[in-house]
């Protein structure tokens, strides 16, 4: 089926459509924050005129960027809609003047009530349905993105963008099927390990970023950190050592020099068999185009890298969604 | 002694004053890529028309942002001089028009040839020498800034840099001076830990992720993360229990409630004995005014770390400046 443009989306922009904008901020936390990181790097590189800023949401609040007025355009995330620190970012944006819209995946909450617009996403996340990845955060997001650049004469992406959402879910089931014997085998191996790193550089970054944080530390109490690609070279590789356990993204985008090398240097001095590798080169991405292709690579990481954290979580006895002792157990802090 | 603006920075800022700027950016690597966070802070807080983003220095020329032209300011940071990425960097945003100044220990280093133009600094840090804080990395980049807005009539922060430098050095005296039995009580908590996380927000997330990734796990070899104090509440925070050890940054700018609310977190689910804490607040810095009271605690706090670092370096029988299998040990990776 081919993908269109989600309703909301385009009545989002349409809304914006005279508005003169001249900062974009994207705003969230946690695995929403995640998703912001390929954003950026969508505009790094094809905005001439809409600089890009990303921030943690009440980071954003506090910080108060001196930018931030009548021209900004503030787009926000989060999956329940609910998350307090993003829906105060909404309003602390509407205050300001700046145009908002909140992507979540409950049009009726907080967050969307708090935006001027909302955009709705789906998620097999939390509601455990088979969704299309045409319907994810990061479509809605690059929608978003590629939908105010062709608005603003800025690039003209939206078709590409069109046509890889459409291949995108089976490329992402493929990339599960692939994976699948490695996983069982890597599971093995890093299930006693006392910290697990992931690395990457460019937009996979914010792949390594939420599979570190929201998987490995939330999920499963694991020591982790997301080290980006490069770097790596100037402290972290220094815990390296045959028994380090890492998992070495590597993308096609831009970036990937930096992934090689990193992977480079971990096959080197590591042990290979503990550094698992996700290399995207190695995928069948059938139907993905430029520049899509690599911005949509992230999601397939994170979404490949859910099968091995319940690999993991089976062998360490903690299951996935109930392992946690505070976030959604308690709520006074 | 009053301090006054380094030579070299009034000779870059000359040379640049009738060139028309739209984006600053900051580039570098590790531990000097740390420092750019504040500086970020400045320019986010005080620069309405000078949007800025920092880059690791190899993402920088991969990722190749648009925006990169004749009329942007990079501003590189190396302190040998010789990071390759860093050099790259400066020659790549040289071929694309952008006015260059780099930062560094060595005015005659291939950084600061490759720059348009150079200003040098001074660290403690490589040479053992004592230095004045007035004369560091963190000093003469809010130097660059302070009078890059005073140049373009965006904020008049100089007088008020100027008056807290000449102040600093005994801030940071007596801070070390204050925290000694602290630290000797923390390290013997700290040295057999799995992970030492560093917690901050604002422009002190810059001394965490330093701490983090040049001091612990370059070397000292420790798993660690500097988490951000609010993204700590959207993942990070499940590896919370009685046993984890923590580094907690109070400072004085805008986000110190994210700070605060993260202390009081690991207080109470965490052990008060594995939570080292440095509160700005509780330090005497006697002199310095605003906003560079604020600006200058990631300094302050990085300095009074090192000393907790020789104490779990001593206690771990592991030296600092030689605990480095890779890093200067090795240069074909």
């Amino acid at each position: 089926m081919k993908t269109e443009v989600n309703a909301d989306v385009g009545a989002a922009l349409a809304a914006i459509e005279g508005r003169p904008l001249r900062h974009v901020f994207l705003v969230a936390c946690g695995g929403s924050l995640s998703i912001m990181h390929p954003g950026k790097y969508l505009l790094d590189r094809f905005a001439p005129d809409l600089p890009c800023d990303l921030y943690n949401a009440d980071e954003f609040v506090c910080r108060k960027p001196l930018r931030l007025d009548e021209n900004s355009l503030v787009i926000l995330c989060s999956q329940t809609g609910t998350t307090r620190e993003t829906v105060a970012a909404a309003r602390f944006a509407r205050e300001h003047g700046a145009a908002t819209i909140a992507m979540t995946l409950e049009i009726a909450s907080p967050l969307a009530a708090a935006a001027e617009h909302a955009v709705a996403y789906r998620a097999h996340y939390t509601t455990g349905e088979k969704i299309d990845a045409a319907d994810s955060n990061y479509a809605v997001l690059y929608m978003l993105l590629a939908g105010l650049l062709a608005q603003r004469n800025q690039a003209d992406l939206v078709p590409a963008l069109l046509a890889s959402l459409s291949k995108l879910q089976p490329a992402i089931d493929k990339a599960k099927l692939a994976h699948e014997e490695r996983f069982a085998t890597f599971a093995e191996r890093f299930q006693k390990s006392p910290a697990i790193y992931t690395l990457g550089a460019g937009p996979d970054y914010g792949a390594a970023y939420s599979y570190a944080i929201c998987v490995l530390m939330e999920m499963q109490w694991i020591n982790s950190q997301a080290v980006h690609a490069n770097e790596f070279f100037h402290g972290p590789f220094e815990v390296v050592d045959k028994s380090a356990c890492f998992i070495a993204l590597l993308g096609l985008d831009e970036t990937r020099r930096l992934e090689e090398r990193a992977r480079d240097f971990l096959l080197r001095f590591g042990d290979a068999k503990n550094i698992l590798i996700l290399d995207a080169a190695e995928l069948d991405l059938e139907g993905l185009e430029d520049p899509f292709r690599a911005l949509l690579v992230p999601l397939i990481f994170f979404d490949v890298l859910w099968v091995f954290a319940y690999r993991l979580a089976a062998l360490r006895h903690q299951p996935m969604l109930e392992g946690r002792r505070y976030m959604k157990q308690i709520s006074d802090y």
